[in-house]
Parts: structure tokens; sequence; C-alpha cells
């Protein structure tokens, strides 16, 4: 426990949220539902989630989607929640890239919000296409970016734009990984099979999936913008069809210069998004593994160390920030792991069936007598200065 | 992105659950909200939420349970819940430390599982006969050591339960803290306050609040009982009723050694709960500031970094992880952040207001468009060889 | 490079210095031989560095120590030294524990300085015999606790003297190693030994060997005086005679408190001596893993960072410091590493044998060229903007 | 303590070493001299330490030259030296760039061997001259790029020569400083001065001040040879003549891939030279700052942190380490400083002056006598169980 609980966002009312993609064995959809579910703001309730009609249902069963609300077609989804009187409100894409731009297209027609599965379209083309009709259409259109919700990462927007800095000049970004470093998408893996697949994640390859993160939090930050770029894209995997690693030098507005290096073949990166920003008067340091720290260097003064929560931080963050300094966000996820194992039990109880073994680890009342006894002799010892049994 | 998502937490039937405290200005009532939420096993449809009864009714509309199921009073809500067709599968408790035993009672008498925040109770003889009646009520009683459900902790268990470490010789076990370096519950600070009061916390103050978490990860982990100790709780802090500093020396049975310091009063340590085992063949690390890392070491060999969803990890940590490796837990958050912000722009756009002027900072088309442009010059560079404008 | 230089440590009138122990197959002996040259204030000119006469020998003609100052007796040694008009001003002790006190007495009464390695002796009666004897001596003694020589050690004691912590509450001191994890000392190991042997190391193991530097460290930081101890020292290796863990609680003049805990039995720790000291203002973390960095936490701020030459360190510091900050001390033996390998190679030419082939990684012209090309290339392109071949 | 001291460095024959450069006011030369010591296999005798005659003659008298041998032209030096049958076998050059070539020459010429700071001179003519020149005269070159004296680079260096990185893919090189991030050379500080002035360091400034050294150490450690490169050299401080900031790509044979990032306007880094190579088997992370430290992480494998002295190490960084694991380089250090201390005090004795105070801090007996008496307590209380004063 610690100082400033933040405990109001579960609050107000909830938008229905439709979801095009994301059904059974999908890996982004799962995120952006327990995102949408966490502070309470969403109901889940009309989906899309796969091309398979059968896949598509079973998906929507497993999900508390009514049968009724569970469509085969994206474009028959948008036509009926459209129509509905309960219809939704917003529609969460996390289909593969390429269908990023005919389902945004036909949702935003229909009327209807969107938040969108990054990177926006596999062509530039495209991409002004949707930008010129999310315009005319006056409708929200979110891509989740999701690296700019970070609290340290709101911080250090803030601090850049202050001034703290000084002037910008150098940015060095970086984003490498390890799991294509042998040919994955050889072997079945989906997640491995799409994304090196031209046809389905556009012309780049680590670039668009992860580059394109980097560059996105770079500008998140710094609010520079890219003049020039000079890369070096390189398909190191025998029989790979994109690049893996992309090493590029840029050139922003106003002469600073920067790197940007993302790979998906560095053995020893499970996903090392770092940024380091450069001024005349300090520097920042930001890793997504470890994402509560910030360091701050103003020149002549020792480094400083900044947390989730901290002090030093602004507004920013705090609007940002769910709970006190120390806890990582795993935080909520161990608690979320006691309620799952203890929903198992109970279902399990109620149906005449044998839990799942592994949630006999519950913590349960006999631990909490043995922390009484350990407490109280640990109360009795203290006192009589000597040993005490429990 | 990485390499095995697990995607199949969100299915199966809901439980209704009810809550014990937890309104307007609580901490960790919040908490375990989201932690029902985020697997979607639950659906908070009752609540007691504060004794003050408008206190109670607001919360409960902010929480979206409906104003017949919004009690002033634990025991009429336990005895109108037992008797609804639909009432509630299972209660939180999530009040102060002297009341979990009163509202356990009445609920497990009538018939429904509790979810009890910790410590289990303030006095031991109280533990004993609540342990009593859990076990002849039949019912499910989870005590949240929130810190058993971190990936690595279940890791850490079974590795050495399978002797992994050989026999465990020493135990190291810390939790330091420093917000209540100075006398907080003087300014009025609620957490501050009900945790410094014998009343409301029962003897000791430190040790009850953080010492028990530290004394259970101990437990969970080694699985060794203590025997005897000896303590020496100290109040530093001018005024204080209780303990704020907590060091003790642990006999464990079988011949192991250990020590145990907790304490409220180290400035720099914000929630630095460490456990740290010794055996004949290895040790292991764990610190829950970042606790996707375990840090095992085999006498004679390199340390080596264990991580969440990494390689060289069993089921017990597989089956209560969400995400890849490289991604902490906050990932989950930043996506929700990103989703509060969008329902507020809808909302806002909605009633007709304006929306939080913090929200400007949603990701959108023209990032996507931007990131295009960048990825559409990298190419083109990449193929030419020089320095290419967006 | 970087800033500061300090240049001026070779100067001045060099030292004579004997050495008593230290031969062939010792360790410490070594060590000081090493600091005694490091800033050229003395010169190794006699010793008495084994027992076993030939040893003796053999180990002074390889230290440059004359044939007929190369003593077999310590005895013999000190009456001789003290005759000379050439004779030392100070001898080093670096035999086992058990005959500090015989070889200091000896040179003590022969009227000559003397520095012995740590721990003074292995009894209480023989100590303060000692320190009676140095006083009406009037020569100086240094005891080499060696940790207390580090620049951030340094400061961290002026810090605390200064109050910047405010007053100190709370100690945690703790030294693991993990080399006597098995039994080293049954396999002829040295140095095992001879420290776990009651009749050369004296009544205690662990806490004698590591132990009594961490006292000396914590005592040296804070200044405060141990009133009382609560002790625990345990046995786990079977068949050792000494203690290879210590834990102990202690009491501090003025009511501080403070644990203690030195084992050698704790795989995964080197040498992970680390202090942190607690008081009601900041708190500060020294560890001598990574002695260049010292964590300060003063209370409501953000850690910050203190390296070694860096922002905010004082003159304490300062007049211990050699090397630029971020230049580890590591980098004074990686220039000796190269001077080592020109000297071998120099050498074996002259004698007309075959260098070490390991000698063949000595950089060289050639490198000297290569990265020449290297820069004209990079000045090259910069200046077209285009890639540019060596 | 621990397990395999290093204790025979000190021994065979001391090479006579002469030095150009490195009178009062320089930096590098202090750290050759001590470099030079450190084993005890040479001894300074002669030496050019500056172009002012006065302070050369006064630099040696600090030294411990005798006057005879002090020149003040290295022309002259380099004769008399190789007339005299007691002449230097080898000469260190430390001055600024610009000279080293000529001074180079002389020496060879005179038949005797160099060590020469880096870079090697600052026109690659010069340096193509002079590998001829050592090439035809059989001399020993010997260029100090001290990086590749860590015992954990020689180790990476054997890693990837043994092919356990398997087939190299990605070079991630960095040096990033912050010393001239503000136009330090415009405030008469000397190191800045000559390194950013053109006649002097040449036509490159940050790239070959520090540049050179990360390429060196990338050659070193990879074996790859860099073809191509595409560079933006930068000079970001208004009124700076050479580039403050360097970023490069390069290709290398056989199809790699790399950066090379290096800057003095970097606020926060102090010296932060780290290479990160990535092959298609595994990858490795060495920092300069943690050089005791080598990250190896192998596919499918848990990254394991190897130590100097630690397990998995080899005969290649053996040979170059001094001191047990876990006994970082400033161990050596700390001794020297109670040393250095020590001299301080004795002589300041026999001078009849007062030492400098801040020898006072030296431990000694009565430290010995205190930590007996804590020892003494523990061993009673472990014994008695019980609280036991000192």
């Amino acid at each position: 426990m610690a100082i400033e609980p933040n405990d109001d966002r579960g609050a107000k009312r909830r938008l229905r949220l439709g979801m095009v993609g994301g059904g059974q064995g999908a890996f982004i959809g799962a995120v952006h539902r327990i995102a949408a579910r966490l502070d309470d703001r969403y109901e889940l309730v009309a989906g899309c989630f796969a091309s398979d009609p059968e896949r598509a249902r079973a998906s929507a069963a497993e999900l508390h989607v009514p049968p009724e609300r569970a469509y085969g077609d994206f474009y028959e989804m948008a036509q009926a929640e459209a129509a509905r009187d309960d219809g939704i409100d917003v529609v969460s894409i996390v289909t593969p890239n390429h269908l990023h731009f005919a389902v945004a297209k036909v949702f935003l027609e229909a009327g209807i919000h969107v938040i969108c599965d990054k990177p926006l379209t596999t062509s530039l083309e495209d991409a002004e296409t949707l930008a010129a009709l999310v315009r005319s259409s006056g409708k929200l259109f979110v891509l989740t970016h999701n690296y700019t919700g970070y609290p340290l990462v709101r911080h250090a927007r803030a601090m850049v734009g202050a001034g703290e800095l000084g002037r910008v000049r150098v940015v060095q970004i970086e984003y490498p990984q390890d799991w294509l470093t042998t040919r994955l998408e050889a072997t079945g893996q989906k997640q491995a099979e799409w994304r090196t697949d031209p046809t389905r994640s556009g012309p780049v390859g680590c670039l668009g999936d992860i580059g394109t993160h980097a560059f996105n939090l770079m500008r998140f930050v710094t609010g520079l913008r890219v003049e020039q770029v000079l890369a070096e894209l390189t398909t190191f995997v025998d029989g790979r069809l994109l690049d893996d690693d992309a090493q590029i030098l840029m050139r922003f507005e106003g002469g600073a210069r920067g790197m940007l290096w993302s790979s998906q073949v560095a053995p020893g990166n499970e996903n090392g998004l770092r940024l380091r920003v450069y001024g005349d008067k300090a520097g920042l340091d930001w890793g997504q593994e470890d994402p509560n720290v910030l360091v701050v260097s103003s020149l002549g003064e020792p480094p400083r160390r900044l947390t989730r929560g901290g002090p030093g931080l602004g507004d920013e963050a705090a609007r940002v920030t769910r709970i006190p300094p120390g806890h990582p966000e795993g935080y909520l996820e161990g608690f979320a792991n006691l309620y799952g194992d203890a929903a198992e039990r109970i279902i399990a109880t109620a149906e005449g069936r044998t839990p799942d073994p592994a949630t006999a680890l519950l913590p349960t009342v006999d631990d909490g007598v043995e922390a009484l006894r350990f407490m109280g002799a640990a109360l009795t010892s203290s006192r009589t200065g000597g040993w005490t049994a429990l």
C-alpha cells in the first residue's frame, strides 16, 4: 500500500463496444478486450471475431456476446449495428494489417467511432483516403499506439514540451526483439506467418510491425518532425520475404539528428523498445521493459530516477496512473490471478467437478491463521527480547 | 508482439460478485474490482460500499450496481443476497482489518464464498474461529495474498519444490517502504490513519500491514515452517502508536535460518518486497518492483535471468501469464489508458461538452499517415542508398 | 576521456616498504603490493615472504627484493631492518590472522610503522594489548579495511556526518558470498583451509572473515556505536568447524536499529557487500560490486544516482579519485594488461624465445591505420551523404 | 576474498621505460604510468614530459626520473637513450594526437619499441608511413586501445571466434559522453581545448576522440571488416570547429549490418561505451561502465550473466584477471588509497609537519579492537540466544 490511490475510474456511462477480429487463436484482440474492461467503461456487445462463421460464433459465445450480434461479415455488422437503437458506439479493429482500411472505412461510413490497431493501413494511399474520411465523418478514430499510454511516457513528453531538456539535439530510439531469429513462419506459427507475409503486412516487415511503434513513440515524446531518412532494411533469415532488421538515420526539423534501430533477429531481446532524447540542458532515458522508471539527467546534476506515482511527476502522468508507486502494473494481474483461480474453484464446485489442481495454490484461511501466529510470536519476542516459538 | 499469446481467459460463466467496503476514497477495493474484471469472469452486482448510507449509494451508482442491491449494512446484505435466486456467488471483503472477521463470518454463515483482503483478522483467536467456520461451511475462502499470483513467484515455488535449490539453508526476505517516514497519520491521510490505529489495524503496524505479505511470500515459495522468531519491533516516529519497523530472525523447521525486515520509514523505498532463498545447490532472487524477472544461480554456473513468458519457465507460470515476454503488465494498462481516453471523447461528444483536453494526446489517423510516410521513405532510401525526404 | 584528471599522485618521497607474508601462493599480499605501487609512493625492499626459507627466497627474487633482505624469520627481519640506515620505514603484515599479533608487536617494538591486514588479531585480549602498544610506541598502525578507501564510501560518510540523512534510524548491512557453499576446505584449497580453521582464523569463521568488513564499513559510514547484539551464527556445511553464516540484530546508541547478514553459503553472490542507511530525512544505498555508484534518496524527491567523479561529490571523494567519471577502476587494469603484454613481447624478443601467443591480441599500428581509414570514409560520407567504401 | 588469486604478475625482469608527454596537467600520461607500475614490469627512467623545459624538469623530479634523463626535446631523447647502455627499452607516447607521428618515427628509427596512445596519427598518409616503418624496423608498436584489455572483452572475442554466436548479423556500438555539451573549450579547459582543435586533433573531433575506441572495440570482438559506411557527423555546439556527434551505418564483409553512435553532447552519459553483437545463435552485451559483466543470450535459453573470474570464462580472460570475482577493480584502488594516506602520515611525521587531516579516516588499531568486541558479543549471543552488550 502507499499514498495516493486512484479510485474513480470505474464510474460513469459504459460504452457499447463491437470488435472486428480477435477470435480464438488471435493475440491482440484479447489485449484490447482486457484494456476495455479494465476501467469498466465499455461493454462488449457485438463482434465479427473471425472470417470463418463457426469460429466467429464460438468466439462470441466465449465472450458473452449474444448470438444475434455475432456476425460473420464486418460489412453486415456495420449496417446492422448502425440500425439498432442499442447499436455499438465504437468498434475495435484488431484484424491483420491489410484489413484495417476496409473495415475502418465501413464503420466510419456507418457513423461508428473506431479504435484501430496499428499500423493504420498497408499503403500510404489508403492511409490518406482514410484520414480524409475520418475528417469528413466527424467520428473519433484512435490508433492504438499503446506506448503513448504509459504514465512516464506522458511525463517525458510534458518535460520536452516544457523545455526541460532545452533544444533537442540527438534522438536514439531502438526496438529489438529476437522471436524471428529463425524462420518461425515456416513452422506454422500464426503470428509469425502473417507478420512476414507481404500480402497481409504490407511492404515492410519488422519496420512496420515494431519500427512503427518506435517512430510513433519518438514523435510523441519529442514532437519533432522527421525531414529525411537514410535507411538500411535487411532480411537476414533465408527465405523470409520482408525485412527483419531496420537501421535508419534521421534528420529532424530544426537540425536534430537521430538513429532508429528495430530488429526481430537480436537474441536476448524480448521487447526492448527504448527511447533516449538529448537536449542542450538535459537528457532522458525510458525503456518499455521497465516502464515505471524514467531517468532524467540535467547537465551538471546527478541523474534522477523518476518513478510512476513518485516524486516529481505532474498531472500528465497522474491521470493515467491507477496504483501507487512501487507497485508495478503486474500488481493488478497478480490480484486477477487469484480472482481467476477463485472463480475456477467456485464454478467447479457448483458443477460438481474437480477444480484445476493448480488452484490449490490459492492462499486461504489457514495462511491467515499462520500469519497471525507469526505476528503474535514476533510481538512477544520483541517485548521479551528472547527467541519465541510460534 | 511475441510468441505465445494467451487468449482464452475471458470465457466461461461469469460469477456474480458482491463487495463489502471499497467505496469512494478507498484504495484496495478498486484494485479488487479491476482484478475481478480483468479476465471477465465476475460481474459486480451488489455491494455495501461504505458505512455511511449516502456514500454507499453514491458509490454503488458509480459502479453500475443497481440501487436495490446497494446495501448500507453488511448483515442485511448477506441475508438479502442469500435469499435471491440471482444472489451473489461470492463476496469480496475490502474493509479495514478490524472488520474482516465479522463480515466474513456473516457471509460464510449465509452460504456465500468469500474473498478477503489480508490480514485475516486482528487477533489470533478470531482467526482460529474463522478457520473452523470455513471448514464447517464448506465454502471457499481466499485470502488475497496477491504476491503469490505473480508468474515468477509461482515458478520460484515450483523450483524449490522440485529440489532445484537443494536443501534450503538461508532465507532473506525484506519489505521496505518510505511513506510513513513522517507522521502522515496526523495530516488526515486516510490510508495512514487506519493503518497506524490499533483499534482498526490490531496490535501490530508495519508488521501487520506489509510484514504479513513478506511472511506469506516466503512461506509460499519455500514451503518451510517457521519454528521460532527473535523480533525487534520499533516505533521510530514520535507519537505513532504502532511499530513502523520490524527486524526478525527466524529459525525454520529442518535447520534453515532467515531474516525478515519490514519497514515503512526507509526513504527511497517505494514497495521493495524482495525474496532471496539459498539452498546447497542454487539460489534465487525475486523482487516485486521488477516482478517479471527471477534470477537463478546454480552453484558453479553463471546466474540465469528468467523472465515471465521466457525460456525455462514451466506450466505453473504459464497458466497465470497473459501477455508475451518483454511486455510488462503495464502493457495492458497502457492500452487501457487509450481506451479510457477514447471513452471520454466519445461520451463528451455525445453529451455536447468539451472533452478533457488531456485526451488530445490520443494517437489518431494522422499519426498513422505519418508513420506510413516514414516507412515509405525508409523503403525508398534502403533501395536507393541515399537520403530520402518524407 | 573526461574532465578533471588527477595527475599528481606519483610524486614526492618514496617510502621503503617491507612485507611479512604474501609469498608464492598467497592472495592478499599481491593486492597489498599492487596498492603500494599504484601511486609510486613505496618501494618494496625487504621481506619475510614465507615461513619456508626456500619459498621465502624464491618469492623475494621474483619481487626484486635483494637476497640479503629476504628474511626467513620475521623477528630477525625486524631487528636487522631497524639496525640499517636504509631500513624499512613501514611493514605490511599479510599473514594468516593468528600471526598478526606477534608480527605487529615485534615491528612496533622495533620502531617501525605497521600496515596490517584485517582482522586485527584472533582474540580481544591480544587486540587490546596491541592497542596499548601502538599508543605507547607512537608509531602509525593502519588496519586495511579497504572498503573505507572507496570514493563513494568517503562521500557517504561525509553526508551522514553533515546531517543530510537526518537522524539515522535503520542500518542494513549485508555481505553474502558463495564460495564456501560446499566443503572446499576438504579439497586442499589454501584460502578455504586457513579461513575455516579455528587455530589460524580464531573462534569465528564467516563473521571474522567478511562480517568484520561489514561491521567496519557500517561503523565508518554511520559513526554509530553498537550497544547490543542478538546473533545467530550457523554452520551449514557438514564437517566445517566455524560458522559459515551470521545473522545479527543490532541496537545502536541513540536508538537506531540494524541487521547484519554475512554468509559464505549463498549461491549467486560473489562479493555482495552492501550498505543501506536510513535517516528521517534521506536514505543511501551503496554496494561494493558497483562501487562507483551511490544512490541517495531524500524524502519527497526522486532518488539521485551519484557517481565517482560526477556532479554532487565533495572533497572527501575527490582526493581519493584518480580517473574521470564513467571510467571504472578497471580502466587502469585494462591499460595495465596492454603494458603487461607489451613487456612479454619485448622481453621474449630480447631473449630470443617465442612470446606468449595470447599477446598477439595487442592492438598495433595496423589497427591505427584501419581506424584512420574508417574515419576518413566517415568524413567523406558525411560530406557527400552517400555510402562510402573504406 | 574468494577463490583463485592471481599472484605471479610482479615477477621477472623489469623493462626500462621512457615517456614523451604526460607532464604536469596532462591526463593520459598518469594513466599510462600507473598501468606500467601495476604489475611491476617497468621502471620509468627517462622522459620528455613537456615542451616547456622548466615544466619538463619539474615533472621529471616529481616522477623520480634523474635530471640527466629529463629531456626537453624528444629527438634529443631518442638519440641519447639509444646511445646509453642502460637506455630505455620502450617509450610511451602520450602527447596530443598531432605529435604521435613525429615522435613515433624518431624512436622507431632509434631502434626503440613504442607504446602509443590512440589515435595513431591525424592523417591516413602518416599512418601508412608509420605502418611501413614499423614493419621495416622490426620493433614492437602497441597502440593503447585499452578497452581490448578488459577480461570480458577478451572473453567476448573468444566466444565470437569460437562460433558461439553463430554467424554475426547485427552489430550495435555506441559511445556517448556529455562533457562537451557546452562550449567547454572556450573556458580554457585544456582537455577540451586540444580535442576540439583541428590543428592538434586532426579533421575529426568526437569521432576521432572516442569513436575510434568504439570502432576498435567492435573490430576486436567481432573480427569483421567494415566495407562501407554512411555517416552523419554533426557539430551541435555553436562555434565548435569539429564534430561533437557521429552517427554511422556500416556494412560489414559477409553481409552483417551495424550502427555506430558516438557523442559528446548527450547529458547523463559519462563514458557509455557499449557493444552488442547478434548472431544467428546468440547475442552478447558488454558495457564499459560495468566492465565485469558480460550478458550472453543463447537463443531459447535465459540470458546468462558472466562475470570476471566467475563460472564459464576461459583462459583469454583469466590471464588478464588479477583479483577474484565480485571484486571490482576499484578494490585495488581502495587499497591504494589506504597506502597513500599511510605514506602521507608517515612522511609528515618524519618531516615534523601536520599530516593532511583527511588521513585521519585511516582505519587503525582501535577499529580492530572494536570489531573483536563485536564478534565476541555476537559469539556469546549466538550461544545464549539473548541480547548481548558489547
